[in-house]
């Protein structure tokens, strides 16, 4: 008898892998897959992977396009699986059943399921935030509820194994958190020095005062509209 | 005689072009690009393109590849230019002449010239930054006096038509300024509401005790030898 290939000794590589699919927010991977990726350099025993369902350039946003790195059937076991977001491609993609199906199988092949921005709103019409407390972009918090979860107003929020992130930038607090329970404190320090992340917002934190969701709501209406026009049970749902 | 065909009443789009090469460092061109995208979406009059040298994936620091807009003999005239950076790979561009011809074309054509994180030593390898203020990731700020720059360590600082930006988180911080040049502090603030840009690093801010640049001048030292050991007038010019 041999023994196995692995040796016992050899730590396995912890996976941080990123979900990506047309049309999202590049801001929302980027941010926490640039701390993963320090992480990963830092420290032994991390990897971080992008995931689509093809190996190919996709829209985002902007005018950037991006590639992932894996298909979702070559990518490893995450130990942490994170879902961006977006705007009304998001929304459209809560319609899109075989990527509903790739985060549901992804998630149970993980330990940790996260999310930035609307992509909480993935994990919801995937049925992954259930009874759980979970955030979203502010415009978008609302619709939580939908999807049996409970709206939280942090900047990320953890509820057993999953973990829900507020509008894109907010993906770059939490990846440093999570950092920071993987790895510890000093190392998420050393990887926020090396992404010299000491915000100076110019004028100042956000006035919320202005941000009244009752005001944005026909803007939330109408991107819902403009997503979901062709599932009209769905945009029922979260109009309701 | 006719008219000009562009009616005199049209303002002409402002376009902010992100120069994109392989190996940079992702999040210090999505950072500046997605709160540059969300101007063009709140007001009008303002375009944001990529730029590189063909239309094709590049690898990041990172496992995900990107792909420009436009090349550089396709973008427009930019009213803003912005030169990413990164680790090695931005070292190593740093002796890559057709790059750099192409910055100093592209910065004669531009009305404002910046920078994020080691993309500003590209600035200073091309003959950008001579006698002007400029910062980098802290790490290399000691190599811009190579290039006739005076180091400056702040968030940002601008001198003329040239603004550079600290290590790659800071290129947000920088964009959200520049809006509020360009289309004034309201729509700043907008932005920065839709970035939901409320950071809250979670183990507050950087110990800058901790980043002793003689600590790290041994891995300064390093990456310089490791990007241009194939040149050497190059190198002796830097770690003199």
């Amino acid at each position: 008898m041999t023994e196995s290939s692995t040796p016992q000794h050899e730590t396995p590589v912890k996976t941080i892998a990123f979900v990506q699919y047309p049309g999202l927010t590049p801001l929302d991977i980027v941010g926490p897959l640039q701390v993963f990726s320090l992480l990963a350099q830092l420290a032994p025993g991390y990897a971080t992977v992008v995931v689509g369902e093809r190996i190919e350039p996709m829209a985002t946003d902007t005018p950037l396009s991006l590639v992932p790195s894996h298909t979702f059937d070559t990518m490893p076991d995450p130990h942490v699986l994170i879902v961006p977001g977006g705007s009304v491609p998001t929304v459209a993609a809560m319609a899109d059943e075989k990527l509903l199906d790739r985060l549901r199988t992804a998630a149970a092949r993980s330990q940790i399921t996260g999310s930035v921005c609307t992509g909480s709103l993935l994990l919801g019409a995937a049925g992954l935030l259930e009874g759980r407390q979970a955030n979203t972009h502010w415009m978008y918090r609302s619709l939580l509820a939908k999807f049996g979860a409970i709206p939280v107003n942090e900047r990320w929020v953890k509820d057993g194994n999953v973990i829900t992130a507020a509008g894109v930038s907010a993906g770059i607090d939490m990846a440093l958190h999570l950092v920071g329970e993987l790895a510890g404190q000093d190392v998420a320090r050393k990887v926020q020095l090396f992404v010299e992340y000491d915000p100076e917002p110019p004028f100042g934190p956000i006035d919320w005062e202005a941000a009244d969701p009752a005001q944005y709501a026909p803007r939330l209406r109408q991107r819902l509209h403009q997503a979901l026009t062709d599932h009209p049970a769905l945009l029922a749902r979260l109009t309701a």
